[in-house]
């Protein structure tokens, strides 16, 4: 499989941006993260004052095998039902990517189910769901890839149509469990101490869960220094489709905001493909589920909201493309203390 | 002085707003504080489905006379440009407020300086700034009444012209020493623990600042409980006139998103005048002031934003409106089970 490079961050434009910021009529530094995040987006598009204009949230969707196990609190047949929800507008993530002003890329990657050529579906299916990692690898090493090329290739069709800024969401019933192991696996911590109730499973369940992962971790024994054999033996299809997103998105200099749990997750297998896509990441928002900050952390992402959302689909996201805009729009938009007239700070 | 009656909140809206958020195709409670927030919205407008359409920012400027102690590190004359940049648009209040869509109201409540009629100012000057705190009360009676009234009556006009949402912002240089010194004495915590760096004062700065807050506590001895009086001693214009305009705005239902450490400071005046402002005052974001937390845990508000801002001019407070609009558009424009045809969550 082949992974396309990644161009470093761009020095000078990111320069530019932060002498800039120094120079708009406010304390220096008093615009806190919304100052540093102009800095980085400058950095990452090579543009000294940059825009977030054209947004897209990619939503991969997705079954899993594991959920006969009873990890989660819904039906399968939820992830397609909600496909459909998706494709009528009906969903949180429409309603926050209208806000935004984003367009909403609907992919079923893996559901279980077949949809007929539904207006706004890319139909991207790489199999009937994952397999149940209980009993052997969740994918094989040809679905794995087939989803992560799928992936860079969404990417590549959102990017033609002009993408200065891309989320990633994901709707998978399930997928709280797989996204759960690569944590356990990518960050070395226990499994209860990554592993939470995802859509609301009660104590039992939530035994269960941990238990279903320790045992798929026993029966596939996925090598940890090994992202794409983490993937394969515990990952899930629209975690493989998100990573592509994510890496195509870096080798064009795209930033992209990084939802939550399951997103992240995706982004713990990218960044262990390819190192240099961390550099494009934008953490959106901290997640109520628990192991979503020790993988945070691994990443050296800081989130930029904390709502105590644990949806998916892009939620998160979305609300932060907000931020993104704004952080570009002071650069963009503010008078110098030249133009206004306005005194600097006194020497001390 | 006439204070208005505050309404309680309407449960019943409140209530249909919670029954609501739990028939919408998302897990219960996966939007988090999101969807508590749309539900104190109902309860605060009367409204199952509330909208936030049009809002308003007001930003209160005046003058402190205790800028001569050598309290900021910017010159006084940096308050009038700053109104200027402000009706010229540059300012990064402009820039936000123009984002969210909402109008932005600067009031001069106590500049030092005359201004001429400008387009867009509006001209309420109750005095040529504060009094020197150091040597006595900083705002006389008839002083501080006047400017709470004039900022009711800024709300009054505000709420003619249409208003969902007032957003509070202020300019006054040297405005972070009469709320820290608020901020002291109706927390009753010691002053170094909430009297920070403001617009950056070094280390030399901060301790005069602290020494002075503690000496004009000495000279003025203002009563801790009774809030006219800590307004009048260590007060300053704009935070009575932003005082006014929250307890106008929940005099008349509209919700008042609280921007940073000086409108925290009006919001402790105006609850110590009338505690059930309360109920309408939502925090937009945690300052980089060391005093502001204590202040927020007081009045019991939990900020939505924490992004190291620490500028004013209401900036924290614009950039939350979007998630008032947020929680709003997910009430109304989200789908439920029934009507996407959804399975809700299995049964325990």
């Amino acid at each position: 499989m082949n992974i396309p490079s990644i161009p470093p961050l761009d020095q000078a434009a990111r320069q530019a941006a932060l002498e800039r910021q120094a120079r708009l009529t406010k304390p220096a530094g008093s615009l806190g993260r919304l100052e540093e995040l102009s800095v980085r987006l400058a950095g990452m598009k090579a543009e000294p004052m940059p825009s977030v204009a054209r947004k897209a949230v990619i939503v991969m969707a997705a079954d899993h095998g594991v959920v006969m196990e009873g990890v989660s609190a819904y039906p399968a047949e939820v992830t397609a039902q909600m496909v459909l929800n998706f494709l009528h507008g009906g969903a949180a993530i429409n309603v926050l990517a209208r806000q935004a002003g984003a367009r909403v890329s609907v992919v079923d990657i893996g559901v279980a189910s077949d949809f007929d050529a539904l207006p706004g579906l890319v139909r991207r299916k790489v199999a009937h769901g994952s397999h149940n990692m209980l009993k052997g690898p969740a994918l094989s090493l040809a679905e794995a890839q087939q989803a992560l090329e799928a992936g860079m290739q969404v990417l590549d069709t959102e990017a033609k149509a002009g993408l200065d800024v891309v989320a990633t969401g994901d709707m998978g019933i399930g997928n709280t469990t797989p996204s759960a192991a690569i944590a356990t696996l990518l960050t070395r911590l226990p499994v209860a101490q990554v592993t939470g109730r995802g859509t609301g499973v009660d104590d039992r369940g939530l035994a269960r869960k941990i238990r279903v992962i320790e045992q798929a971790i026993a029966v596939n024994r996925p090598d940890p220094g090994d992202a794409m054999d983490v993937l394969c033996k515990v990952g899930g299809l629209e975690i493989a489709g998100l990573a592509g997103v994510m890496i195509g998105a870096a080798s064009r200099r795209i930033p992209v905001l990084v939802d939550g749990f399951i997103s992240t997750a995706a982004a713990m297998i990218a960044c262990g493909l390819a190192p240099d896509v961390r550099e494009y990441l934008i953490s959106a928002h901290r997640s109520v589920e628990i192991g979503h900050t020790a993988m945070l952390q691994q990443l050296g992402l800081e989130p930029l909201i904390d709502l105590d959302l644990r949806l998916g689909e892009g939620t998160g996201a979305a609300l932060a493309f907000h931020l993104l805009e704004a952080s570009c729009r002071i650069l963009r938009e503010m008078a110098t203390f030249d133009e206004a007239g306005v005194d600097e700070k006194e020497q001390a």
